[in-house]
């Protein structure tokens, strides 16, 4: 994912705030390519406050007076958009957008994505000249996300489609200590089982479902070496209490 | 995916714009569970302000004194996290987290989902409360993800899957026995310590990382009620024979 490809396209922001947010959210995900057009007031305060360490970002906006003159350059376009246009157009949501976005940087596309006005988003103009709709999937309650907020959710699928592949498919990628056997886990349960006649919780004549809801207890999670030798060293210690310190007595 | 049932916890916000933020992040995604311990202010009007329409999420937020109140009553934790742990926790990133939780919520659980502070997160205790940590792939130029973003990116993969209507089919569909809370978890862990010392397997004195990897050790298991009151009746029953016959002596 060419990410230094994507260029993010404001057009008549009216709260310099915003401005700030989405450099932030920007550079958070790995874009960095800002176009502003006739935003209301740029360079601004509040812009550089919400951009915290994304200054360089703003630093290098570049502020048009149209947004043709924002995207002119750029070989795919793709416009923010409520549903229900009069003419429809190929829409998608935040994902499938980042998978057309990866394939047209991929083959060489400089790619503009258009985010319109706080208020009422982009013109029916301004929409027919974008090749693709990307909508966001709000809930029917609250439909109006912040602007800062929909380029961080559109940033993030970008973001993600990049890190893909890099990303630790499981949650054990990074474990410390390698991972139990089957013959480990058998030897544990063997030694539980007798631990626990011997602190008299299994009745070895009546055992009831005891050691099978056992088995399925730490069946349910990949044990590692260090945790078991843990819950073998408890099970140890255990029986060496009950033995007492003149030991060999039951 | 069941939204009712998911709960965002933020701990110690800071900045009440933020929490505005988060409310309205929350009800454009469909989430309406709010919790916040110990913010510096709140109500606040910042909060309001920035909650936009988003008012009703900030009326019914629950305001607590401790993590642990604003989680006692849920079954599965999920933690924010920068990577990089001591110790490592099973790690996801937000998509992962988004059809974990919807397998939880299926299963009937509560869920929480818990930020951090503004500048510094979660501290290693909060995090070992936690089942599952939670990673958002930023770009390593700048890391730092404002709160209310954190919360949409997390709040957006959720809604992704609700409006996408594939449920993953949950391992714990069919379970034979209700799933324990944070609440009778955390009496396990306090049980458990005490009978590790009396069996003299845990130096109080010396106690290095040996319940942060118990802990983390049961955390990663749904636990079910039938399940605890065995775990619970060992240990009982271990005390019980430590002290012996003669009951009183150590």
């Amino acid at each position: 994912m060419n990410t230094a490809a994507v260029r993010i396209v404001l057009v008549n922001t009216t709260h310099s705030g915003n401005i700030g947010g989405v450099a932030r959210a920007m550079k958070n995900m790995g874009l960095c390519q800002l176009y502003l057009v006739a935003p209301r007031q740029f360079p601004a305060e509040e812009a550089n406050w919400r951009a915290a360490s994304a200054g360089d970002v703003l630093d290098t906006a570049v502020v048009t007076e149209t947004l043709q003159d924002a995207i002119a350059d750029c070989h795919f376009v793709v416009g923010t958009s409520a549903r229900g246009r009069r003419i429809p157009w190929p829409t998608v949501n935040p994902r499938q957008c980042a998978a057309q976005v990866a394939a047209r940087t991929a083959g060489g596309a400089q790619v503009a994505i258009v985010f319109g006005r706080e208020d009422r988003g982009l013109t029916n103009d301004e929409l027919q000249a974008c090749n693709l709709h990307l909508h966001i999937p709000t809930h029917e309650d609250y439909t109006s996300l912040n602007l800062a907020m929909a380029v961080q959710i559109v940033a993030y699928e970008l973001r993600m489609l990049s890190v893909e592949g890099e990303l630790p498919a499981s949650e054990y990628a990074d474990w410390d200590a390698p991972f139990c056997s089957v013959e480990d886990m058998q030897r544990y349960f063997e030694h539980l089982e007798e631990t626990l006649v011997q602190v008299g919780f299994l009745n070895p004549v009546a055992p009831r479902q005891l050691m099978a809801r056992l088995r399925r207890l730490y069946s349910r999670i990949p044990l590692d070496e260090m945790e078991m030798s843990i819950l073998r060293g408890i099970l140890t210690e255990t029986q060496k209490a009950i033995a007492g310190p003149d030991s060999g007595a039951k």
